[in-house]
């Protein structure tokens, strides 16, 4: 499996991805799913991958190749974000449908999903999620934030910190914690963590990090957000029921509170509506 | 959708449940997914079921009928939590297989997955998840909750919170973030929730709620949770490229890490690593 999250924010666009592959759970290799495309000064791309391996290295090669051999659509010819999800989506569509049928046949997938974003002069940075089927779709004022891959686990720090205002370093550290958070509770994620901050009409990446899982930045991150989500657990208001000292032992029971009237219950007449 | 989560600790069991059933996104209800059986002072089970509706409310009405009916296997009669399990299992198989052919052709599913947990006499109290065929799984000393349904998005403040020797209080908070995170992250799961906290050995239900959404506790907590997070997030060690005041202005560039080489990068030479 695979988490990308890409973010688009006024200051600009964060990208961030895990970098483990799998085919069942016994067959683990590392693969960067961070993709760079650049002509100095004039635009900038970024390329996140999830799904089929041999699909998303085959779409990368075509657009490597496309920009080197200088065809007529490629993503140093695209004028706008747009005209370059549509071309990643026909390229994706075209290598998936290559093999789709002989995977189809071993009960296997061929299909990839990726994130595209980026600069092209002074067109706004965008950044575009594109599915299997070629089709694509962007940011909104509210969803600043694309996923792709094992997007759950991850999802709901995305949900409460990200807007369009955030910092370009806020959201980088919100989608490091946010693929922590996935790493911790899925074993099909796992690091190194590429992240790349691009500032918005720079027209040059800005910072990229490869943390490996024994980074030193990355363990101070880890280490204090767990901290920090433990003190924000223990700092909740208590149930009316707890004790004063916020904990109940084993065998005191502070209040009680009788059992609602369940379907199944045996014994007639406790029907009060019980007490928090 | 659905989301349901069981928490057995050393002081006793914690079960949580939210309540919305979806056909599609357009024939959204409210239902209880949490059903208790009890023999008073002898014996006590929570059920969560999650999946077809329709089976999971045939499943209980047989719970309930076989326990009323005093048939040789029901509730009332199992002897310890995993026969509990199995002729839970037995059950969910049969009101599955009633109408699964008849749905498959319809494209849909009568799969039900269910969680039961409590205690029988002197035996240690136990949740187990039964699955639509039928087997079931435990906790074990590392893993101390289980989850059906819409689980992933409230699964990393578990796995950071609840150990063994975790507070009820503490579990069924805990329980109450997991499902608040998921709420907000995925439409399909909404309110009332319900909590239902048991301590062991009191062969008696101890706690219940059932939380609306402008419940005055629960809208605390969340206010709470949602403030203590925040605070957790801007507390974290920065990037050494972020200013001293932690924002970097849009436009102003603190530092500046060359981009790495890409694939398709037609500027040669430009192969140092970045900085951070």
């Amino acid at each position: 499996m695979t988490y990308c999250v890409a973010i688009a924010l006024d200051d600009g666009l964060v990208f961030a991805s895990d970098s483990r592959t799998n085919a069942g759970v016994d067959q683990v290799s590392t693969y960067s799913k961070m993709h760079t495309f650049e002509v100095e000064g004039q635009r900038v791309f970024v390329v996140l991958s999830a799904g089929n391996l041999a699909t998303t290295q085959a779409v990368v090669h075509r657009l490597q190749r496309d920009m080197e051999d200088g065809v007529e659509e490629s993503l140093a010819s695209v004028e706008r974000m747009a005209e370059a999800a549509d071309y990643l989506g026909r390229v994706n569509r075209e290598e998936t449908e290559k093999h789709s049928e002989a995977l189809s046949k071993s009960g296997m997938k061929a299909e990839a999903t990726l994130i595209i974003g980026g600069q092209i002069g002074e067109d706004p940075p965008a950044i575009y999620m594109v599915y299997p089927q070629g089709n694509y779709i962007t940011t909104s004022q509210q969803t600043r934030f694309l996923q792709i891959g094992e997007s759950k686990y991850g999802k709901p720090i995305l949900d409460r910190i990200i807007e369009a205002g955030t910092a370009l370093g806020d959201a980088a550290r919100c989608a490091l914690v946010s693929i922590d958070s996935t790493i911790r509770s899925n074993l099909t994620v796992g690091p190194p963590i590429e992240v790349m901050v691009y500032a918005r009409d720079t027209l040059t990446f800005d910072h990229y990090l490869c943390l490996e899982a024994d980074d030193e930045y990355l363990r101070s991150l880890t280490q204090a957000w767990d901290a920090n989500i433990k003190k924000a657990f223990t700092d909740l208001p208590r149930f009316d029921w707890e004790s004063a000292h916020g904990r109940k032992r084993r065998g005191t029971r502070v209040s009680r509170g009788s059992a609602r009237t369940a379907p199944g219950k045996t014994a007639p007449g406790k029907t009060k509506k019980p007490r928090r």
